[in-house]
C-alpha cells in the first residue's frame, strides 16, 4: 500500500492553483490505487510556527534528558515527522511567493528537519558531517508562478528559488534522489492571458500523466544501511 | 539623519552569531553618528505571521473599498512597511536554517512586497507588470551557515538559496540596486574548529570596516519620477 503525503502551503484556499494541481495528483492516484492512504498536511489554513530558540534547545539535548516542557516544543515537529517517515511519496502545493517558498512550507522545512530524528550530524564524516536518515521517498512539487522565463536563458533566469532550494532540502536533508524529485508548475497567472491558459491545460495534463507513471513505478520500502 | 532599520531573524537570542554581528554594525555605525535612528525589529523572538487569505484579500482590494476588518489583516505589514520606508538602510542579521532564509524573514518579506505600497503592478508594462516604488535604499545582510564552500566552484556551489534569494528580493521588488547590497558571512560554524574561528574573525573585522565604507557614502534620498 502507497502512502502519500498531501501538502498545500497556499494561503488562498479559494482559486489556488497548487491545491487544484495536488488535489487532481491526489484523486488521480486514487483512480490508479483505490488502497493508497492519503495524510493531509494543510500548511496553508494551519501554518507551523518558525523553530523557536526552545525548539533548538529541545532538538540538540540528547532525548533522554529532555523535560516534558522542552518535549511539548518538538510536539508539532514529531507530529510532521512522523507523518514524512510514514509516507512514500510527498506530493506538495508550493506557490512561488516572492521568488521563493511561502513562509509557512519554510516553517514546515524547519520543522522536519531535525537531528536524530531525519538526519545524523557526524564529525567523525569529515567536511560533510550530515547524512539523511530518511531514503528513498519521492517528492512532487506543484507550483505556480506569477510571472514566466525561469528557465535558463529566460528572461527571469535565476530568479526561482522555491524549487532549487526545494531540491536542495530533499536531496541533502531528506535522502530523495534526483531522480525521484518531479517537477509541475503553472505560468503566467499574473497576466490572465493565453500563455496562462495554455500552461494550466500543460500543466494538469501532465500531473495526470504523471500519476500515471509514478503508480507504474514500484516503490521499494529501503532503509539505509551501515554509517 | 540616516534610518537604520536593524532586522535580527535568528530564533536564538543567545550565542547567536548574526545578532552578534548586526549587534557591531549597528554600534559602530553609532561610533560614527550617534544622532542615527534605529529603528529595531526583532523577527526571530517575534515571527510575523504568514500572509493568510485574508490578508491577500484585503491587499489587493482598492484601499477606499476595504473593511476594518480587512484593514486589521494588514496591521502588521502596514506597521513593517512603514518601518521599511522611513530607512536609508536596512541591516538583516540572516542565519541560514536548511538553506534558506529562516521562516520568519520570508513571512517579513510576504509581509512587506505589498501592491500599492512598495510595489506597483501594471500590465501596460508588458512581460515586466512589477516596479519597485521604493528606491536608493541599502541593504547589508549578515548571515551565518554551518557549512562552507558555497561560492562557485565551492563543494556545496548552488546550495545557497538564501543570499541569492534576498538579492532577488531586494532588486526586483525593493528597488534596491545590486551596488547597494552588502553581504557578510561567518561559516564553518558546525565544525567548531580553527577555521570557524578565522571565518568569525574575518566578518567581525569586515563589518567594521563596511561600517566605516558605507558612512562615508553619502545617502540620497531619492523618489522614482516617471511612470
Amino acid at each position: 500500500m502507497t502512502t502519500l503525503l498531501h501538502i498545500d502551503s497556499s494561503a488562498r484556499t479559494q482559486r489556488s492553483l497548487t491545491r487544484m494541481l495536488s488535489a487532481l495528483f491526489v484523486e488521480t492516484w486514487k483512480s490508479h490505487d483505490p488502497d493508497a492512504r492519503i495524510i493531509r498536511r494543510d500548511l496553508g489554513t494551519n501554518p507551523p510556527p518558525p523553530v523557536s530558540e526552545e525548539w533548538i534547545a529541545a532538538a540538540f539535548i540528547d532525548p533522554e534528558e529532555r523535560t516534558s516542557r522542552m518535549s511539548q516544543a518538538l510536539a508539532v515537529s514529531d507530529e510532521m515527522i512522523d507523518e514524512l517517515l510514514t509516507s512514500d511519496l510527498i506530493v506538495m502545493g508550493a506557490p512561488m511567493y516572492n521568488y521563493g517558498l511561502p513562509a509557512a512550507l519554510k516553517a514546515w522545512v524547519d520543522q522536519v528537519v531535525r537531528v536524530g530524528r531525519t538526519f545524523s550530524f557526524d564529525l567523525a564524516r569529515g567536511d560533510f558531517p550530515l547524512q539523511s536518515i530518511l531514503v528513498g521517498k519521492r517528492l512532487v512539487v506543484l507550483s505556480s508562478r506569477g510571472e514566466f522565463g525561469f528557465a535558463p536563458g529566460g528572461p527571469r533566469d535565476g530568479w526561482n528559488h522555491m524549487n532549487a532550494h526545494l531540491r536542495t532540502v530533499a536531496m541533502q536533508l531528506l535522502g530523495i534522489a534526483e531522480s525521484d524529485i518531479n517537477e509541475v508548475a503553472v505560468e503566467y497567472q499574473e497576466f490572465k492571458d493565453k500563455r496562462h491558459e495554455q500552461s494550466l491545460f500543460d500543466a494538469r495534463k501532465r500531473v495526470i500523466q504523471l500519476v500515471a507513471e509514478l503508480h507504474a513505478r514500484p516503490i521499494y520500502r529501503l532503509s539505509r544501511s551501515g554509517p
